[in-house]
């Protein structure tokens, strides 16, 4: 029965070639152990050669066993076998992943790399047609579109294949049973802590019996159904991706009057192209901040997760990252003592010098030199604010001081972090920008004030 | 907030339009009786008439105070009621409906039939997220592909609007305690043989308690982006549909040749609009079904539930009725006694006329005339078989009588039902069929054997 099952699924996925060399995953739990032993049952038909891969994550006590015993099933059965260890828990706190996610990106780069050495054309996994409902039970709980829905593809990349992915997990465990060959249990399985085990052991067996025996069957064809579906959704979105998403100067661009013209169907999926492109993944990305995208209006910005925001400018959408504002802060400054500016890790130095008859060289951002006679002490030193204006050095006249900061190119998000230096009511000096021209130091100056960052 | 929230729902779904005359459709319960509250709040910024409809089912003993209590709550509000009171149970029996699909079906009747009648361009229905999320479960419980998780619409042909579709009912029943209007309970509610009360007191609270508390939204979401999809689905879809479904002559055919041109995905989908235009829905067609037609091969035939199976010839696939094979038999007869077919419900009458001078008028199907003198009785009568042939009369030779049968447009189905009267080796008459040349009746003709049926 599972044979013959394995047989029909290894046709319709097309997941066997003559004489493919099969690398097959094996942890010594129940699937993978029947994985291999079927594999080996089916090796005289497709003239397979087969070997056994084990990775011990070393997160548990019986890691070590688990090893033992797959090696020896591979010596019992007269099979090659390749073993890797490696502390996933360090390795996941050394990179802020989980431990689920870092276990399953090590053992697959793993087992890609062992198949590749030792020339193996496909690397089989033991998941089955429940692992499939777990994980679309699991999609549909913490919240999924239609996506989601595909679950676990049969065959990836031709490479890894998922020979038990039509078979429920009680016929596979049938199978081993029948075989009278031993495997491991995984006593982490039994904490429900994680969602999958609370899955497996508990809504699943509810659904089962409370609702309609052939859930775990009825989620399989909805995965496969969802799956061929995105074939047909890759296919459509792909021409439209190409032309409305747009790479320009190291930016990404989504072009927002060909998204508008699309039907919210296919401009969400558009959307989450664009998303994926600019962010390498949709990790923290909502359907609210989907919609946000597809409905952002012209010259208008809308927050996103993480650090980001959105903005419209001539009907390109892209995505940017906001800069903190600046914190506020203000300062009486005698021109002598030290100015720390706590706000933004700054502080700046004054020294007054008479009679200089030759000027240091300077330059805006670290150093100003203003005609100390013109200045009334203390100086007030603080953020910029909306409305301030100065004339900066050789400028016939007046401009706003955000005007002069855009054609300087400093961006909104940084221009808080410019301290503005005032006398009275005036201006003498922005860190980053020119001095005022009224504050110059001229032929007629007796004392200069050197103002510089440190 | 339950306000705010409906004014959103119904900008975002275009529900209202200034001055529409709504009827709302009040079962008394607790969504439609807030349904209506929240609607007359709005009544103002719309410029909305509304008036309440009731459909009383008589399933229950209380139904008729559901209805008086309806009456009531519309003259307290001072609003017109209408109100139609129907046997569901009788209804649905003599139709052959349960009584859920009956009720919905006649309800919905009562509703169109009366909002033509008032002038209503809008049935407002009270259903909420939680419904949506009820729907969407019970469509994965009982197994599912992506169409079936669009779910409730919240607008169907621009005249039901559901404007708390993106509301919970939990929401739904706090706007109704806050404003102290009294409401129905609908005791069959509680009835756990109902699926849907089974998902909705059991499985909701359980996926709430222990899995996700935002589950239902997650669900109704997933329904809203799966709607959406769908129409670019149709608009795709109906391309194709056109040109691969093809109606001649009554029968409605797909072009087997354009349907292996596309990928499983969208091919399962014209599959389904294919076996939708031939049986009027997809009831009772599984996924099995449909992948039987996807793959039928050329001169195949292959099972469809009830008493249906597809062929596919010259590139063409169509469903057709199966007929039962005829049962077998096998009778001699002396050419005199009334001679009965059982097996076909049929019997035949045979008398010898001596020096006919006039011959009686005959059909082929009815009577048949012969030369007794050319005959050995008792002749064999029994179904047509593989490799019978006979020369029809004025034919120019012997044919194959399943090809004189295909010519005459006998289906294979029905051959077996014409009973062959046989003399020796040799065919004198089938019936349907012209007699045999060589057993005609000739001017040296002695005696004559009319064959009836009777």
């Amino acid at each position: 029965m599972l044979l013959s099952n394995v047989r029909k699924s290894t046709v319709r996925h097309g997941l066997l070639e003559k004489g493919d060399k099969v690398l097959v995953a094996c942890s010594g739990g129940a699937d993978s152990t029947a994985l291999l032993l079927a594999l080996l049952e089916l090796s005289g038909e497709y003239d397979l050669r087969i070997a056994v891969a084990h990775f011990n994550h070393r997160l548990r006590r019986a890691s070590d066993q688990d090893e033992r015993f797959v090696i020896r099933l591979a010596r019992k059965l007269g099979l090659p076998v390749y073993v890797k260890r490696e502390d996933i828990r360090a390795w996941a706190l050394k990179h802020g992943q989980n431990i689920e996610e870092a276990g399953r990106e090590r053992r697959y780069r793993f087992l890609r790399d062992t198949a590749s050495r030792v020339g193996a054309r496909k690397i089989a996994t033991g998941h089955t047609l429940t692992d499939q409902a777990e994980t679309v039970l699991m999609r549909l709980l913490r919240g999924t579109g239609p996506r989601g829905l595909e679950g676990i593809a049969p065959c990836v990349d031709n490479l890894i294949i998922r020979p038990l992915i039509d078979i429920e997990r009680r016929e596979v465990e049938a199978y081993l049973r029948s075989s009278e060959t031993p495997h491991r249990e995984d006593e982490s399985n039994r904490n429900l802590d994680y969602l999958r085990n609370r899955v497996r052991r508990r809504l699943i067996p509810y659904l089962e019996k409370s609702f309609d025996p052939k859930i775990v069957r009825h989620l399989g064809k909805l995965a496969e159904i969802s799956r061929e579906e995105e074939k047909v959704w890759a296919e459509l979105c792909g021409a439209e991706e190409e032309r409305s998403i747009i790479r320009r100067k190291g930016t990404v661009f989504l072009d927002a009057r060909r998204l508008s013209a699309l039907p919210p169907g296919s401009g969400r999926r558009l959307v989450r192209a664009f998303l994926a492109a600019v962010k390498g993944d949709l990790r923290r990305f909502t359907f609210r901040d989907v919609e946000a995208v597809r409905l952002l209006a012209e010259q208008k910005e809308a927050a996103l997760p993480g650090n980001l925001f959105l903005s419209r400018e001539r009907g390109l959408i892209s995505v940017k990252e906001k800069t903190k504002p600046a914190p506020r802060f203000e300062h009486k400054w005698d021109g002598k003592k030290r100015l720390a500016i706590p706000a933004l890790r700054l502080s700046f130095v004054g020294r007054i010098k008479k009679g200089m008859t030759k000027l240091p060289s300077y330059d805006d951002r670290r150093r100003a030199l203003v005609d100390a006679g013109k200045i009334n002490f203390p100086l007030l030193v603080r953020n910029c604010r909306e409305g301030d204006r100065y004339r900066p050095l050789g400028s016939p006249g007046r401009k706003k001081l955000a005007e002069i900061m855009r054609s300087k190119g400093i961006p909104p998000g940084e221009r808080g972090r410019h301290p503005v230096f005032i006398s009275g009511e005036e201006i003498i000096w922005v860190s980053g920008l020119p001095i005022a021209d009224d504050h110059r130091v001229t032929p007629t100056t007796r004392r200069v004030l050197v103002i510089e960052r440190r």
